[in-house]
């Protein structure tokens, strides 16, 4: 049995493909359409694994751009997939944090995981990979250089939580002649107290799984782990959750298993 | 007798001086020092009218920056300055919507321009004259040139509220071939939204006077009073209510009348 899942983010495309116990993965920018990096993303996968569209016995689509998928047999929500897909690639997993380009969710759920709770925030830019990637812009840096810059600094105090004015703010330390590797730690630590307020507002205290694109900032995961006083846990492909839960679900729907998605 | 108020703002820095029932007044940018700016701006206009600084009797500082002025004899806060500005400048106003470059106020006032209450926002950029900075930039446009090229435009839905999300909904616009104006004419209805709800939240209804840099923009006056189906009336000197405010609070100060300041 070969089964799909198409996850269509605002920054990044994501496909997985589940055959057998094997799971293969492709990741691709979206840009301007999400209709067409979906289709073209799967069909690149199918490409390097050889294998026809026809022979996928049940495709999954998800993300913001899931609605305009025609290929897709099912759209499922991204909560429901990501907190499956964070579940499989770390069991145990009581909870998911994942941040992407556009949006920032935290999903509680159960062993199996099925979502119980979550809170999603994709209306401010401040808490989500916006935030970094405008901020970090302010400072000349990349977004993948900033936990380098980062390591070990003491974090300077940013009064601003809003992604436009941290900016500023951000322009007036380094030309106050702050260092950048401080601005950028006091950064990570902004964030990850908003995050970690959506963590505590749904009253998770433990076994949390940290995914997303922003999930690969180790200075950040530390300053999640500092805010909660928990361990938090990045998986390999921290990228691929909503992918993976997705060819999961299509999975299940293959095997008539899948009386409890909602 | 000569009474000063000096209002420096995030971005303008504000000087009025009231001499008799003549009043002057001086606008210059903050730029990176507050306390610079106050002092240069308030000598400038001394040098112009030819007085100097022992002749002026009470000078009263107000806006973000009035913490940093030594010269000063009194800070303010601006919400109590504005609505005195307001009440002098429009009399008869019962409400004063001043949109600063990196705050919004909406404030109740009685007839003679004490505060009966006020929402302030500066945490947030969305309704801020930032929000309009940001956007325009993603325009290739000034702030000045809004309000001409929105004219008689038929706005565009925009669903970001945010200021960060908008500026890319803005790019993807212009990418789809979307008229520059009706853009703009968009963004004025996203503003005029969020202040008119910080209004309705006061329960203002009416005599409504609008000031601050902002307040220049012809088009955004026309969205406010489409959202709030009322007259919205700008003073000529709209960006200088709280300076003016200021040298009246100074006036009272030195005639005694000052019992009212809280
Ligand atoms: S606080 Fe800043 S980042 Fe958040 S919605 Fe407002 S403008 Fe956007």
């Amino acid at each position: 049995m070969l089964v799909a899942g198409v996850d269509v983010g605002s920054v990044a495309t994501k496909v997985a493909v589940i055959d057998g116990d094997k799971t293969y993965c492709r990741l691709a920018p979206t840009g301007w359409s999400p209709r067409d990096a979906g289709l073209r993303t799967f069909r690149e996968l199918m490409a390097d694994l050889g294998v026809s569209e026809k022979q996928v016995d049940f495709v999954v689509g998800t993300g913001y751009g899931r609605i305009s998928l025609s290929f897709v047999h099912k759209a499922v929500t991204e909560i429901t997939c990501h907190a499956r897909g964070a579940a499989h690639m770390v069991p145990g997993s009581a909870a998911v944090i994942d941040v992407g380009g556009q949006d920032s969710k935290v999903i509680k759920i159960d062993h199996r995981g099925r979502v119980l709770d979550f809170i999603m925030n994709d209306k401010c830019a401040a808490g989500t990979g916006r935030f970094l990637q405008v901020t970090a812009a302010a400072l000349g840096a990349d977004v993948s250089e900033l936990a380098d810059l980062a390591r070990g600094k003491k974090p300077v105090h940013l009064s601003s939580m809003c992604a436009v004015f941290a900016e500023s703010e951000v322009i007036g330390l380094l030309a106050a002649g702050r260092d950048k590797g401080e601005i950028v730690a006091g950064l990570h630590r902004s964030i990850a107290r908003r995050i970690a307020s959506m963590v505590q507002r749904l009253g998770l205290v433990d076994r949390i799984t940290f995914t997303g694109g922003v999930a690969r900032n180790e200075d950040l995961r530390l300053c999640l782990e500092a805010e909660l006083g928990a361990e938090v846990v990045v998986p390999e492909q921290c990228q691929m959750a909503g992918a993976v839960g997705a060819a999961l679900i299509a999975r299940d729907q293959v095997e008539g298993k899948a009386q409890w998605l909602s």
